[in-house]
């Protein structure tokens, strides 16, 4: 780093030749130049650069992301069948500690139904016109020609299917979603390029034309948003347990009716706070999950969202769901192939074609039992006063 | 994977010396024989694994994640001055070249500016009484009591300071938002600890006791929200840039009204949306330093949260600001010291006390100099019909 | 109001014929016993209480609303064409003053083009399963049999139609959101009714049968929501004017370029916010109209919601338009019908049938006309410092 | 109405004496002439005009809006205290009787008890600096100074106080939501008032000066916002009661068990709809009470903003509760002191000074009774299957 500006240096590249160990070793070596750190560990990995074009530029080494063991985490899913072992990446202390208890809990308790409810990848496009009443218009031409625009979309891609196009109207704007099933990529590209072909189909066709943008800021790619919580982006997942009240107590410490009166005020503090997922803490499991399998990580922005809905059953028992509404996952493309993220993958059975639905409901399984320990330690041991403090008698 | 539940498995450990190369090993071996995944390159670090203690459990490898090289971006803030190196590691192609023709713009338009403007880490216990009323007494008296709190708070910490409890109350709820400054750790935990024994202070010396779980869901630790955006979770740090109009029209195609005019569209989609940021993509390049420099990744969905505040100068220039209002960051504690997360921190010039501002501000910067070059990708070349679809004489 | 609990007294009724001038005055008698209060003016009415059942229970005397008469606006919608007068029910000084003078520089710009893009009342019941895999079956079968459910729902109803089923899923629920058109009615009773019948339908002919709730909260009735906003409730419908710049100079005081400047700031506002409307006061002339016209006032809840999309033209005129997201009049059913009411409507030419579209476009037009005379208001004369202040080469 | 566009029409006005009978009768005629309207019931009020100066502009007549009867309620609150009769002003057929029957079960149960927590009304100006460093500074000033802005707002006002300062950063721009308590007014235009004087006097005395715009969309007047339910406009007040689950099953039909299981579809509902309310229909309540008693109305845009918390018993009996937020509610200026407003208040002993705080308490009584009563309703009775429907060993 310097403190004066200098000309911009130029990092290191070849136009011919870029993913080689001697480029990535030139940019390290550039970077002590400039900078002063020698980055020994960062040029330390067991892969070819070769494998690397369209997963990144300028490559100049590796961050090594300890990864932890957990499970095995029984899951009764209509992909993931049986009990699986869960590579997570972190640095986080505790975490993964944390998440086998839970996996220990639910497996003991008969493990953990995983449903894939739907699933979806978009492109937003916005049209705009001169006014709404032409926006309007235009909306219903989509609606009439959506076979033609969906053929047009499809031509670029041989695994994604258009399944329908949703449209939202500011003024004389014309949002349309283009709602797509990508096969087991995450698909972001994939649709992006569809969308694109079936704007410019939509452009030379509608009479008079039509102006657009290929994002409005409606998709919400990389972003949290209400709408890809209510309409879904990537998979709609549920994981969902009845969890036998004499196992929480044993293993966890803790009451189901605790466990419950706690439920209530979650519900009111996350209702309240404006929150993006009443839940304790979906974001942890994913992370690590998705760091070790080659994940588009950014996507936690959008996956953490969720929604947990319990149940205190006459038995004791708890039954206790979370709905993951926007779980961006992938078994074939972007980061997918690399040497290690294949090699997470293949622990869980999940890499390659036809795994996708798989995966997410491994992820939902885990996030779960993330949840069921975060809540259970918050209540249990010195997390509380006292059980006395709990008594349900008063709210 | 087996799909009849065995008798559960337990993954190897030892209680006395969990962290060799021995035990991850062994862990590694044992996913062989259970899932037939040979995790050849996870086995394949370059550290020990004696450094891991307080960073994972169960340690057997590590995921290699490839890092890009992105920069220089010239940034004139207060802790960060100069031009930096970014390390973007990341498994996404373009997002290196994305952020790295952002950056050249900004940097030739005279830099961006960054600032922290305040910044919080918290905890949010929950105590329960048996009416509103008695829940506003107690509320009351927390706020007497303030002086008293924050010395218990603070004994358990050097560097953390409890600056200030806000109070939401709920029914016959009072939930306290604990504000604490971390120095230039993250501060979860230390604010979880500070919390737990200001907590048991304070039931201890209320008048009849005072019943509290740890953590009522308004934190909103690892989740966006509301609440977070608004009151600051971490750091809320600004980058902002004067981008010259010539510049956007060399580098970017595009000009600085079309680039205005879109503005005003993604605001009212991101708005329309429910989005948790009206700009581009923020999380992409958070998550790639985070990745890079050993952050809490998970983080990410709290930490992409932000607006988008840019104006269009009479000159013809493009005045562009982005907040983040909830970037948690740290140079010290958790994952930063690990072999090459360090190494990428001392590339910024980051490492160590007294560093977590200027990385913050680098943070700010490079997801401007992100949100710029998409904004500008999505209108310029083909991802937009024509410059004559963008005439500005009509809405 | 008596201190001490007495035995629970009833107010005076007559099974036979409550809606008499006999019954509400021995309310009234019965009130000034048990609390003092004379009632004089609530006595004081001008129809006969004959005409009130459905509309109230309880009769006892009417609230004396005062109302202002504002206008002309120009409107140049496809229902509403010309100029009208509108009467606004209100109790607060310079609303209409201020409403009156937007109508003036919308209706000197060339008046306010409206336009209705859909319109859905809604109902939404929820199903309740064992699991998420049976929500989801459940979800497919509704689909298949939308076609008899629309029959089972219709046979309530002469104008409502079954549009859509939209479906949203959480764990083991299923929400379906019913969406109708109802003709000149809000629809509010008319689609609770049919989805009831609906309801049943499916509860008789889903193979095992299938529990429900009529309502899940996630219609949202009488409550401001995300999905309200984003997929409609009533009518979605938006006013749009291009304001020249001269007249808000001569007649506002302020230039465009400075009202564009403070549209940014205030769209980030409202952002941060977490705002129901980006938005100036919609809700103060929709109530004002909603009382005057016999509306359910209480939907103002919903119907205040709204996206304002702005943008400065070349020629330096203003182009604005609101969308009312959920916007819910009537023409006909509700008090539409009541003494007052009635002729407010027929003031605006809108009572009866045909006419609900016409008055949702005046609303809309009513709204713009208010956000662009309080907007300016805040920008001009004493509101803000000087005209220095707003420079425009800084941000 | 016509249809081409005349030379705009004149309201009657009289720059003297504006407020007559005359005056009126002579824009109903003017209405008459421009629309065929009569306006003969309309044109049927009880009082002088000239009492209302301040309270509307163009005065033409009245809506008469019928007022029904509920009651009594039985309340428990620091200032509301026994049974109240309730004068409920709507169009809405089964309002009242719903309202009234939700009033007996809570009174039998023992009644409501009410707690005001909190009030602040606020003006939120925004001012605008070169950068966010800028801005940054500024606010510690403002913090610096906050004795001299305080005396310098209250001058303005003899019962207004301002409490705080809350400060928002947006990149260069700060927003500060001046927080104020008004007495028994609402304040809306007392605080609007002392702001802009405090503004000045910030304007004045910073070094250098400071740009501002009294509101930049943050207070967020006659808007729900997320800001406001968390941070309180208006009372923040709560109501909540023990209900008796033997009067559930008697007077409602319906069990606690079976209401609390329901509750819990409602809480994931409204939180995933991104509700301002999880519960049933505040506004309704609301509403009614607002026309009846000269509250202004638009306010139920904020005011219906809640949070149900609620827990079962373990003697089988169900805690509720209500947290009204952003309740604005006045006993003094406004439309208060009307001729049958003021009826209306003095029925609920809440006409004049000192008053507010026991108007804020009844209304939040009478919402938790509506809420009970539609809760109940949509569970027993035909509004669900069966009661088999809802066996609680399920989810």
């Amino acid at each position: 780093m310097s403190t004066t500006k200098p000309a911009r240096a130029r990092i290191p590249r070849d136009k011919d030749n870029d993913y080689t160990r001697d480029l990535a070793d030139r940019r390290r070596e550039f970077v002590r130049e400039k900078t002063g750190a020698a980055l020994a560990h960062v040029g330390q990995y067991s892969f070819e650069p070769s494998m690397l074009p369209g997963n990144i530029e300028n490559f100049m080494g590796v961050a090594q992301v300890p990864v932890g063991l957990a499970g095995p985490i029984l899951i009764n899913g209509e992909h993931a069948r049986g009990e699986f072992y869960i590579p997570m990446a972190t640095t986080e202390g505790t975490l993964v500690a944390s998440y086998n208890r839970g996996m220990r809990l639910l497996s003991e308790s008969g493990g953990v139904k995983t449903t894939v409810v739907e699933q979806f990848m978009q492109r937003s496009p916005v049209f705009s016109f001169d006014d709404a009443q032409q926006a309007r218009e235009f909306g219903a031409w989509v609606d009439e020609h959506f076979a033609a625009i969906k053929a047009a979309a499809e031509t670029t891609t041989r695994t994604g299917r258009l399944v329908n196009i949703q449209q939202y109207s500011i003024g004389p704007l014309r949002n349309l979603r283009f709602n797509y099933t990508t096969g087991d990529a995450a698909g972001q590209n994939m649709t992006g390029k569809a969308t694109f072909v079936a704007c410019e189909w939509i452009r030379k066709n509608y009479p008079g034309g039509a102006n657009y943008i290929l994002s409005g800021n409606m998709d919400t790619d990389k972003k949290h948003s209400r709408v890809n919580m209510l309409m879904t982006r990537g998979k709609r997942v549920v994981a969902e347990a009845t969890i036998k009240g004499e196992l929480l107590q044993s293993l966890m410490g803790i009451d189901a009716k605790t466990l419950f009166w706690a439920r209530q005020i979650s519900n009111a503090g996350a209702f309240l706070a404006g929150s993006a997922n009443n839940g304790a803490h979906a974001a942890n499991g994913l992370t690590a999950m998705f760091i070790a399998t080659g994940q588009d990580v950014a996507n936690i922005a959008e996956s953490h969202a969720g929604i947990t809905y319990a149940q205190l059953l006459d038995n004791g028992d708890y039954y206790w769901s979370i709905t993951l509404t926007s779980l961006i996952v992938a078994t074939y493309g972007g980061g997918t192939g690399l040497a290690t993220q294949k090699e997470c993958l293949e622990m869980l059975g999940c890499y390659g074609n036809g795994k996708a639905d798989k995966l997410a409901e491994i992820c939902a399984a885990v996030v779960l039992a993330g949840d069921t320990s975060l809540a259970s330690a918050i209540l249990a041991g010195d997390w509380v006063t006292s059980h006395d403090a709990l008594g349900r008698n008063r709210p």
